[in-house]
């Protein structure tokens, strides 16, 4: 039997559709919430990412500018505009560009941030409040990817689940969303890694398997138990092998080997991202209603 | 063949002479570091752990001191004193008494020191460092049960291993140390808790496992595997059969069905608890350390 592709449009689109509803019903004179995008203005993988956000913010009815660094700047710079975002009562949410290369300092400089306002939730306040059981934003691709699970009612709750991938945006949120109290998931979470000694038996007697760690080709029939749900978090980019010159999105999950042996999969592209660019949207409607309902009670 | 017990007093020694080292070695004129415990002054299982504090403290050379809230004292008193506490140059670290009944919010509250003076590494900003791979302070307890594994040598780099239970003040932060990069130990680490549908199942294959839950007689041949280290860092009172009306203290293993089964236990008592304690004193020194570096740098 042909693996059953678990495809991320429905689930992003009923997310848009539900932080627009927010959005429109706030109703006039409230002002729509407003995503500020800083990022370092060169040629990165994250201009990419501008293009997205700024497709989905219009989608959702979000007010959305990026803001590049000046030529020159430096950590004091970027630390000095972060600040000013986090006291400008306009804007309610900001995205730091990551990772940043030295002299940047990425967790510093995201730490001028109220954990309000850093909706992708990777500063180390939004990272110690997961590990608190009390959250306020978590990563987005973490939530996208629990999103999915729930969506397709996958064996996560009380299952065993492994996440593969120990990045601090990803497989550790992840990890201790799935494992934690708040969001109702109480999987039994092992967090497999680059220094993991045999993949196969760190993976055996998995329900559902969330893979993070951008190496194609990672999970196949050999590692993968039979039956078992895997939701490809890996983002890579390779040579396209039918267009010369040209480069396309591939996960870690080996799709033709795990074909009719994987008991689903989700596809890249067209699994994880688009649910991701939702979570953020969604995010970022949190985070005006979280600031507006606290400006509304200091006004009082 | 007996299985080993794992002391923790020879850790503990060592440690708290290294600690002692240091703190007499800052020469004559420098203020020894200084620790202040602060509790709600009722009858609390806090109590006992002040004590051992007091005496460890004096052990290593630095000032302790327990400050008990005034009778009345509500959460906005807890704050401002923690507030004076972080300002005040001559407290280097600050205990705050875990869990607070409502309504008091210990994570508000353990919000007002600055990541440097939360000696046990509760609050969400040494939490979040955890996660980030930056950690300045780790809760004590997990230092501790690190440090038995590392000085006993037992399996745990690119190993399987497994922590029972999800606390945020212990398990999940150990979770964390054994499976980052921070501490080189990049365990590939399974979190079980009470949600857990096949404790058996989840143990399978793991060399050394830590307990964490406070369930004694949780861990027995059942379900741990043959061979498999266990290092014990619950704690639970129970009435002590020997002697009518009083109580021992006891860990989650049941060390009768283990012996000559498990590889190796750290025994309740005197297992982990001494090495939490001395683990506490190292991260005062540490925050001693830090705090005056900080100041010399700015008085400069």
């Amino acid at each position: 039997m042909a693996t059953a592709r678990l495809f991320g449009k429905p689930i992003a689109d009923a997310l848009n559709a539900e932080s627009r509803a927010t959005v429109t019903g706030a109703g006039p004179g409230i002002p729509p919430p407003s995503l500020v995008s800083v990022h370092r203005g060169v040629d990165s993988p994250f201009r990419f990412y501008l293009r997205r956000q700024e497709r989905a913010a219009a989608a959702v009815g979000l007010r959305f500018r990026d803001e590049a660094l000046a030529p020159g700047a430096g950590p004091s710079d970027l630390l000095a505009r972060l600040s000013e975002l986090d006291r400008d009562p306009s804007v309610h949410a900001v995205l730091l560009e990551h990772p940043l290369p030295a002299p940047f300092d990425f967790y510093r400089a995201v730490g001028a941030l109220r954990p309000e306002k850093d909706v992708d939730g990777v500063g180390t306040q939004n990272l110690g409040r997961l590990v608190a059981q009390r959250p306020i934003h978590a990563p987005a691709v973490a939530r996208a990817a629990l999103a999915i699970a729930r969506h397709y009612g996958l064996p996560v709750e009380g299952e065993r689940v492994v996440v593969v991938g120990r990045s601090e945006t990803v497989g550790l949120p992840l990890s201790l969303l799935l494992a934690g109290k708040a969001e109702g998931i109480h999987a039994t979470v092992t967090v497999a890694h680059s220094r993991t000694k045999d993949l196969r038996a760190a993976l055996a007697g998995s329900r559902t398997i969330f893979s993070c760690v951008g190496h194609p080709g990672l999970l196949t029939r050999a590692v993968v138990p039979e039956g078992a749900h895997v939701i490809d978090v890996g983002l890579s980019s390779v040579p396209d092998p039918a267009q010369p010159g040209r480069s396309i999105a591939v996960g870690d999950a080996d799709a033709a080997s795990l074909d009719g042996w994987a008991g689903s999969l989700t596809p890249v592209p067209g699994g994880v991202g688009p649910v991701t660019v939702a979570e953020l949207m969604a995010s970022c409607v949190r985070a005006w209603q979280l600031l507006t309902a606290r400006e509304a009670t200091e006004a009082r």
